[in-house]
């Protein structure tokens, strides 16, 4: 990630088909002004609070586990259909705090490893490295994840003696693959996990994006045996700038003196000693934004839905009549999300980018880092969600140049 | 501190001399508006920023090593005498998630050890702690370090086969002792810390707060080996509940290429997998608050330092007041800052705690959980920063019948 933004820095010309981050179109500063008042003014009407509190709510030392974990909760129901326990909550900074409490609740020595269906997300494993938590790759493949496969890899970290935890993964619009599990391959996940005794990590920033009908449920939507841990990312449906994300963890654990604790209230003790609590300041602008809608984030969003499906649609269609089939340039079709894999004909490298900047002026994502153990690879990631669709066009128009020419510098021509 | 917080929430009408949190009273919802509209200006005059470049440097994902870094370095070339490299600068989720980088990053693995000024902020201790870094304490006195027992534990601990890697420590009104190192032994802990090649971890939440005359020179200020690293925390000086604070790390370290990089940089990619960034739009308040008073906080707090002076002064005579000698009760006198230490005639307890708040409605905080092993203790910190000067008196009669009544079930009466 920080070789894209040095090379994005370096050619600010260059449009971006790499960048995962959300649209700015829509921002305004002045929507942080009014969230703020909005939840200042749920404070006092809602919650009867007099000044002072709201004041020592905002701008004073607070709640570890979060305070507006409430309207989490609300926003999970309204949109997820899920019945969440507010204790049950921990408001984190970002999705990254929240896989980062989890992973070091979960590892207690150097026998406990993380399962992760692949290729995922740089911020998980690399949390899990920093961590001394090794990962065991997942096969993902057409469905979004190998069933065979997550079995034959926790059997064999037990066989091996090692401790298989969890298993993280992104069922909605994977990032990179952009590939949604379906339905049955959901419950098939969550009869594992009961039955091999391992958590799942649901990682959702992308679900409220789909390209048509309806959203799937979540894994956690659908557990009845309190198997997933659901980490939730704030920054594709608010905004980035609050580094407000959070974790549901439901699950009892012994608390070491014969009796049981929920699993959140472990994350918060945890927390307590990396980053003390999530700033409230943040949270009242993200408590702002869900009262506006009802706490309903899809509600918040219709118009960033429309946005990055006719995104995703432009990728789709430009990548279909700039290489037309037969054609040794392939993709996916995702169902939604932000992402397409492309395969191309030639090895994709860091270097490789930076000559598509410098010489094309376009950015897009190699497929290597998400893979724990990176051998050549043919595979490369863009991403609908910076541009505007006349910027998707006109970044597709390079994409396509760069493509042919490296292509027939190996005299692949079609 | 989860123990303190639950006691003061169950009892709300007990009066505080045991938070360590700044004082509310000056606090007002509407300074967050005017601080971030002040940061915005800021970014347009005096960067030159469009209103598109505003809106994704407060709302958008932004740079691990943050965004007020400039104007922190300001404040630390303004306030305390500091050429600091802006680039040596990483913002973070305030003091906790600073120091837990720098020890995360100064680990390499189960050799590496912390040391620590005794009594230790229990935010530090918990750090190495979940971090499975051993902390070797080392005695602190009535001159805040013993500079023997320092040399002697870093000696001990290389003989044993570890890695003494840094020593942790308060200089200015440390939390618990409120004790301040003079310059001559500021000088000597540079020597030491060149001659043994550790580096000093300095946490400064306290310093802009003397009680009369002159400040010190920080650690960092009189450090031309790069051997300080420098711990900030603004809680105190701007919001808690903006959650920012940052790490001065300017040291030079291999970067594993056979070059060198900043210890900062390290912490950064660090930072990266487990907050990303810090809340820009949390940031931006800091920012403003700074852009108000030309970067100073000395300035920013002149109210404050006033506010805190008196209270101080004003917990000092009353406990003379309330325990004239001869008396089996004593304690310091600090130079500054929120802290006094209490020596008392009886064994401090939680379970003791939860009785002065039940039968007195009065909190303090036991001593015990500061020193890592902790036997029966006669010792209690009390802090003037939560009350008004009336709110001390009132709680310190409060503190002296409870004082009173359990000596005299010992016997014990003067």
């Amino acid at each position: 990630m920080n070789f894209l933004n040095e090379i994005a820095g370096r050619y600010p010309g260059a449009l971006s088909l790499a960048a995962g981050a959300p649209y700015e179109g829509f921002y305004d500063v002045e929507d942080v002004h009014r969230c703020l008042r909005r939840f200042c003014e749920h404070l006092r009407a809602d919650r009867g609070y007099s000044e002072e509190q709201v004041r020592r709510t905002l701008l004073q030392y607070g709640r570890t586990k979060g305070i507006v974990h409430d309207l989490i909760a609300r926003h999970l129901s309204v949109d997820e259909g899920m019945d969440a326990d507010p204790e049950s909550i921990v408001v984190t900074v970002g999705f990254q705090e929240g896989l980062f409490l989890t992973l070091r609740t979960l590892r207690r020595d150097a026998r406990d490893v993380l399962l992760a269906v692949t290729p995922a997300y740089v911020g998980a494993t690399g949390a899990a490295r920093l961590l001394d938590m090794p990962v065991h790759p997942v096969a993902g493949g057409p469905g979004g994840v190998d069933t065979d496969d997550l079995v034959r890899h926790i059997r064999a970290a037990r066989g091996a003696g090692l401790r298989p935890r969890a298993c993280y993964l992104v069922p909605d619009f994977a990032n990179p693959s952009g590939v949604r599990i379906p339905l049955d391959l959901r419950h098939e996940l969550l009869d594992i996990a009961r039955r091999e005794d391992i958590l799942l990590l649901e990682d959702n920033p992308y679900g409220l994006f789909p390209l048509k009908g309806e959203r799937l449920p979540t894994l956690k939507a659908l557990d009845t045996a309190r198997s997933v841990v659901y980490l939730g990312s704030l920054s594709k449906t608010v905004f980035p700038g609050t580094r407000v994300g959070y974790v549901m963890a439901d699950q009892l654990v012994a608390d070491g003196a014969g009796g049981s604790v929920r699993l959140a209230d472990h994350l918060a003790r945890v927390k307590s000693m990396i980053t003390v609590n999530t700033s409230p300041l943040a949270q009242a602008v993200v408590g702002g934004r869900l009262l506006e809608h009802g706490c309903s984030l899809e509600r918040a969003n219709a118009r960033e839905a429309v946005f990055y499906r006719r995104g995703l649609e432009r990728l789709s269609d430009g990548l279909a009549r700039r290489f037309p089939a037969p054609c040794p340039v392939t993709w996916n079709a995702p169902d939604g999300g932000f992402f397409v894999v492309v395969s191309v004909p030639f090895e994709v490298t860091d270097a490789l980018l930076e000559r598509s900047a410098r010489e094309h002026r376009v950015l897009w994502t190699p497929l290597h880092p998400f893979y724990d153990s990176p051998g050549p690879m043919r595979q490369l990631r863009l991403s609908c969600s910076a541009l505007p669709p006349d910027g998707i066009d006109e970044a597709l128009d390079r994409f396509a140049v760069f493509v042919r020419a490296r292509a027939a510098e190996d005299g692949i021509r079609w």
